[in-house]
């Protein structure tokens, strides 16, 4: 096999996750070859942005079959996914954090929930969703022994920052942020800030122009 | 005033609503001036895009004391806000519809969740956060009446192509997609497929890289 490229651009590791997921799709269909535009045509997106993503990652069609859906799966799937599945920790287990951690554990990705934090007593020591919910205030105790990777963040916005320094302290990688504060993390640790008011602002300002 | 340019770039749209929520911050707590690189900072960002993005929308600072943090709020609302608040319905009240409603109708921004829609008999009828409940199988008859403007589309992947065409029947300029399932739109219809596996996948691929 041909070597993995690195240093792959945000937008295509996006598009690559997103195309896996697209494959799959058609692989339960029984679909055993797809065609650059028809994958395109599901993304919203030209035939020619999937052919240079693909060509990137060193991966070819034949020319009268389209690309091999399986294949192509896997292929990705080198490239994304960790060779062991990843630990994900959700810290805060209200409606969002809840409706991630129920979402995510059912899908069977590389990626998986194996524990929440939360303040409130009623919450911690239960389960959810197959997930157990620890005190917030001992995360960086608890965390030690959990070899988490990745972190989510869905606690109110006002409280986000109390968790970064527990954060790189835990010596963890990735941190998922929901909340509407942006948080800063030292080189060596990847984040996204992920405001949904962010897209939906967005979202009304096109929205605003399309009317003018 | 200056006219506001049309054509923003995505991420500079993007940008203005993070800074503006930064910026509503430190108004509440009394900081009246900022220098770009302190807002930078707070995002994880250059001085130099700060500046770019706000030289672009034409609002400029005070070389000595920085940006009015007031008049900036004022000026990024008048760029990002309709006049009139916006109306949202949520297709989906599972736990990741009733978390986006719940964020979102304390928040006194300038949309606001009015309806929502689902299947589950045991919720129609009922409010969740003050938002009352359709059924989702009269969406269509439903919206007619109710001047929605955008859609956050929460429900099981598998279902959310089934509420594709009535969006477009509706009228509907706006559409933000939490499920897996990818949905095109005619133009006139903007769209935010957003998928959190895809951000987690990324993340993961990030961290991977991190390790090697």
């Amino acid at each position: 096999m041909a070597a993995i490229p690195s240093n792959i651009p945000e937008k295509t590791v996006e598009r690559l996750s997103e195309y896996r997921r697209t494959l799959l799709s058609c692989y339960e269909q029984g679909i055993t070859h797809v065609f650059s535009h028809v994958l395109a045509g599901m993304h919203g997106i030209t035939a020619v942005q999937v052919r240079r993503d693909l060509m990137l990652i060193g991966f070819t069609s034949d020319a009268k079959k389209g690309y091999d859906v399986k294949e192509l799966i896997d292929f990705i799937g080198n490239i994304l996914d960790s060779p062991e599945p990843l630990n994900i920790a959700v810290i805060g287990m209200g409606h969002l954090g809840q409706a991630i951690t129920k979402y995510f554990n059912d899908k069977g990705l590389k990626l998986r929930i194996t524990a929440a934090f939360d303040n409130d007593p009623q919450k911690i020591g239960r389960e959810y969703f197959g997930v157990p919910v620890y005190a917030a205030d001992d995360f960086e105790h608890e965390v030690d022994e959990m070899e988490l990777n990745l972190v989510i963040i869905a606690v109110p916005s006002e409280a986000a920052a109390d968790y970064r320094l527990p954060i790189i302290n835990a010596g963890i990688k990735g941190v998922l942020n929901f909340t509407s504060k942006p948080l800063n993390f030292p080189l060596g640790i990847a984040v996204e800030n992920y405001d949904i008011t962010t897209l939906l602002e967005k979202l009304a300002y096109f929205v605003k122009d399309s009317e003018v």
